[in-house]
């Protein structure tokens, strides 16, 4: 029987409910801790754990490994319990491709839309030009994303896989964190819109959307 | 015997170069093909191959496989190529460890790095407010590497590995992108310096600085 992961996580955060979703999709048992992004995540012991100082982390009792980065944990989650391959290819080229889409979304999405958030609602003072800038790359990276899904359910082949899930989180933020930057993702992004629509209507996207939910408003 | 790989590429990106390593460490036979970040890029034809408009991507005629995304890239040579585990492990927790560095190199040190050097090169105005928050997280991401290498030669294990690697080109370049944000490497980070003088002697990285250096240069 497979023994409860911990999942190092933070309320708002989109990175750990990345991985929560591959943890629901997966039906794996495992337990939320949640770490406080100014008083704990760059302190020992937490650093101990991620020298990186950043969630998400798992620990997972089954192999004894501690793991962090969020694209790792879920390539390691897919390896290893994705034994039916729901959510992955074992052939080439698609078993590749799904990497590819995973590097896309943690180094192409992830950091640009989290520039976004930081010029629109961090930064101590008002710099427009970087807003624009990060305004722009969200628009491009969804522009890709609409140009690749042309007459396309999924990203890789003809299923949902976990590069396609990888890129949910970062997208429930975007109206959030890109201020006045409006988007019509809807009329201008319909490849991207139908797709999401797609992706949050599986019933482990919705219950780890309604749990983050819950947790930020808790 | 291995055909030729095709990689596609650019001269002063950091990016192509870190892919060139791994096939200069596997001996694997390639070809580099330039193409224009201006001209070039996010145009056709060069967006059939990428529709991300980004450099590098690969062309493999041993599988057919066109690739992008260079941490994508990587994991895909190392599995196919690396047949004596030379730069990799089998081995669970050291498989999975050099994913995740590989992983934070691609999503944490690489957009950061790439944003000091927007800031401080290319950004239509000068906001030191923006260079200061890329310059620190420079040295965030080094003071990182330095805690990890402590008492350690290589990232994972006591080899180096295709991890280790995916760090060298973007450090490459620091001294260039950081601008007046002055960072004494060599004092301040002496784990992570020894660890970059180690990757560097090594002939394969020593070759591919060197075709780098001439590309950038001719």
């Amino acid at each position: 029987m497979t023994q409860t992961i911990t999942l190092w996580s933070h309320d708002s955060g989109p990175n750990p409910w990345k991985v929560a979703i591959v943890l629901e999709e997966l039906a794996l048992p495992y337990e939320t801790k949640f770490v406080d992004l100014h008083k704990e995540v760059k302190a020992k012991p937490f650093t101990d754990k991620n020298p990186n100082g950043r969630v998400p982390a798992i620990d997972d009792p089954n192999t004894g490994i501690t793991l962090w980065e969020s694209g790792a944990i879920i390539e390691y989650l897919i390896d290893r319990y994705d034994t039916s391959n729901s959510l992955t290819y074992t052939s080439i080229p698609e078993k590749y491709y799904c990497k590819q889409y995973l590097h896309f979304q943690s180094s192409g999405q992830g950091p640009y839309f989290g520039q976004a958030a930081w010029f629109n609602k961090f930064h101590p003072e008002n710099v427009q030009s970087a807003k624009d800038r990060y305004g722009a790359e969200v628009k491009r990276v969804t522009m890709v994303l609409d140009t690749i899904l042309k007459g396309k359910e999924y990203l890789v082949g003809d299923k949902c896989t976990y590069a396609d899930l990888s890129f949910v989180t970062w997208y429930q933020l975007a109206p959030y964190i890109t201020g006045d930057t409006k988007i019509d993702f809807k009329g201008d992004y319909p490849h991207y819109y139908a797709w999401m629509e797609r992706l949050t209507a599986r019933p482990a996207v919705k219950k780890v959307l309604e749990d983050k939910q819950k947790a930020t408003s808790g």
